[in-house]
């Protein structure tokens, strides 16, 4: 079965990391999670990037902050679909993160979602495997059906009892 | 067969646009390209997007400049992945487009490449397309070998000749 | 009588949005306020930006964060006035929003203010309607010389106190 | 009738601006041209604003760069909408021009359009007075029409010769 | 004698303004400091400007934020040297106010301080006075030497209690 | 008589540091230009600094790009003010000369104007000159009325000739 | 012995350079660290940096924030290499500090860390020395293997307890 | 004896690069230069930075342009210092290749020069082995002395011939 690489340099990204593998987790997606740092130990780093598709993984989940060279890393030895995430960055807002990540050559792509976007890099994981498997797209467009229904839900309510009172219970 | 449609806002982005094309080309990869802008003709825009799983599309490639919304509401309506592009604009450097595709709210990515960077594009495409097709990722390694010797050639040219030599040919 | 649609992508903006609805209280001007995600529910959105002409609006005022494409979407499909509340983001402080907003291609303008600006767009839909309704300009007068007034009470009472003292009851 | 006032604080802004006026001119409205500058002529720029509203001006369309008062030194006298248009600059590509027009306080809006955006500055001064004249709202959904079908036409054109053709007439 | 008109937008710029008053006092120069907006009351804003040359102010010190149009308005009016405080901002950290501010067009300069540096134009409003004012100018260089003191200390003590103890009793 | 001492980095900043001399010279300041490196020749840089007082200097116009460090140190140096001028960058477009001119610690304030705003460094030292000197002030307000003239003239032609014609004689 | 020279314009930036220090003395580098402000003080600073080469440092540390001319001054005077420290800004994140750095003219290099990156200053200084020095290379080696291991601890425990105990753990 | 590795991603960088060796020839230091890419042929990259310290090479200079990992991938394995040089980008004009390169989290340092600082990278190179080489310090005190006296001759010239002469010479 296909199955996914989450992986960040750094435990830090952790909070953030999770989400990705609560996405996939909730859409019934297989995936390993690890911590290894592209710049600090890059020959696990090699290794790891060169046996994922032996490990079976079909997309690897990327987030790194800053100088952030681990999708693109990434990239540059795994052949098929890396999704970066760019960590928002204290001092920088994580425009640094982002250019580092989604400005790549020609030839190397990161699929680059938002600035603390791993959510989004779960779902996005998702799509790239829904390509082949009609069950997983199913799935997901349930998923989107039930982020539609919570914002018609809010909507409703604002309707029934009006912004100040939508204000007051926030 | 898998499909991928290639789609942009104005006529002004097909010197850029058509590099994903070439890459579909070149990795055999069946495309349809068209020109919507989801500003001036929404209606055609919406047909378009929800018509695109019907007519076989996998992935769609996006490109857009300035406030670029096309990618997000394709991504919005298309389950698949979409796959962002953003324009370089002549007063921002393409910052202001790069935003505009990147940023994506929870529930809709956009996997984002460079800015202007419609090859990488086309490869991330094929990518996503190699997932489910052994074919395919043979045909992206070979595209990735001949990438690399490019360089290599260029490297033992230098070694060859000198820096200063290599610079007065270029 | 004219009707203003004020609409947000997520109720996380309410509290911002709210002081556009507070303005058109103010200045006695019909409002509606919904909650609309062109991401999330892109047909709900349609319905909404098509139909407002119906409903009697003149002008909508959408506010949205990051990649906000709610205003440049509305300004697709609605014949009138939009006018775009650019939100402030945590990692960017909103020039992704503002950028996103703001940047729109010939044909399509999205009448921009300030990040978190929801005040002065309220202002700014009453001074669009004003240009047809002689008693809502006399209302405008009034409410600009109200916040002049404020401004004079405080240069008066610095006046008469000093900077010192007007620092320590701040 | 209605009437609007375009202004410019130099005639290098003039390239720009006469797209405003070409606008206006196609969609039949009534405008007046001139160049004042705030801060040279401080004095006959608020006789200037203080008597648009006699002179039957609705709105009022002023285009500035670099730390462009212009259009919010317009909004803090005149009581109707004012539009700015931030001028592309050499040194900041315009992103000074933006900020300086559209970061205005609460109480003095300006409808900021993008950079260079002097056709939808004309466009939105049109859907403004649109909001109390049904004949101008008719032209403005032909102006929207028109638009849209020179994008059908580009689409036709590509799909009829491919991208390749395309490029190489271009 | 020699007067400085301080003046600012809004009273919430007070704390920082306050700084400058604080070091006019401290070097022996009058002034007055007042609350004008040049957006909300243009016109006071105008008489203020026009009026000071003939109340003796020398110098003008301008503190505004976001589209800081307070100083450059006051330099299009006022023929001696005005400078410019550019407030920060919690969205833009500052550099709308900083861009508005400095970008001024030829003709019309406006002395620009740091974000914030309310403390650096009381001193340079000292300067341009001790132009011509050799007593002040004595003045200031005793102020220097203090500032110079105030790190030969703290260097004194680092040196004598080392970094580890330093930082501990920070 | 009060004197204006003129330095840059670099030769290759003459052409905009010329303005600044060209101002000084019509309104009748006498000034002394050089070029001078901070950075290749400190020894000498410092010598130039203390000796500018006791060379008559009133006033010090400092210009340089990228890390531009001559203003700032001259207003370590010099007692009275320092006027700085960003230069235009190619990479970044003057923002690094800006923020590294204008955000001076407390203490050392430097006057800095716009980006290659060196005819406004020349006027801002005229009006500190005119604090004292009633005849320059004279000699400025002259000024500022010729450039008025220079608006009220192009205005004029515009009024005379319609904006198509005026933009065709451009 | 070679030793190192740590300055800093302000002793607020202390709890950041100390870090400096600590890998310093960690790897067995001797070192003094002192303040001195450049702006404030420049006849010690210049007496500092000139009798740097004397007292035996072969790499001098600064940092500094905002218009930081510290690290270029010092390059300026000292013949051996600087290493500067751009320090995080209230208002602009520290790219304000970063450009004033990194953007030196030819011929005067600072050698650039990451904004607070005082940590990497030491370890960049100790790599300097240690091209003549094998037995500080070996410390280096073993420092990285020691910062290696941390990762790999990290990722064996989330291994171990997976990511959702790991996340409640931290 | 010293060696200096020179490595860049792609040959386009050549007319950049090409300074650091005119400055390492000029100043007498042995140096190899190549061209590889970290992102095309990782593998071979791998070899070439852990085969560094046994060819001899004491420092490593690296240049890269947009998402600019080689210097970073180069000081995670090379244990002696590497120097970044950020290229200038068409788009972000080089603030993309500054943070990928500067931005380096704690462990693995890059000394990082300005934006196409090429020239300062040789010099920097020449710098750090100078700590331990008496007679190159000599030839960069030499150098440096050089770079003084050419400013020096254009600061004679112009005291000669005056500024206008001087600018119509140029």
């Amino acid at each position: 079965m296909a199955k996914v690489g989450i992986v960040m340099g750094s435990d830090s990204d952790m909070p953030i990391m999770a989400k990705a593998a609560d996405v996939l987790k909730e859409l019934g997606i297989d995936f390993d999670m690890t911590i290894i740092s592209a710049h600090r130990e890059p020959e696990e780093f090699f290794a790891y990037a060169k046996g994922a598709e032996e490990k079976g993984y079909k997309v690897i989940i990327a987030g790194a902050g800053k100088a952030a060279h681990l999708p693109g890393m990434c990239a540059a030895i795994f052949p098929m679909p890396v999704i970066g995430i760019p960590m928002k960055t204290s001092d920088l807002g994580g425009v640094d993160s982002l250019y580092s990540i989604v400005q790549m050559p020609t030839g190397i792509p990161v699929a680059t979602v938002a600035i603390n976007g791993a959510a989004n890099a779960g779902i996005l994981a998702a799509k790239m495997l829904a390509t082949s498997d009609p069950a997983l797209l199913e799935r997901l467009k349930a998923y989107s059906e039930k982020l539609k229904n919570q914002v018609v839900a809010k909507a409703d309510k604002l309707d029934e009892i009006g912004y100040e009172a939508y204000l007051k219970q926030m």
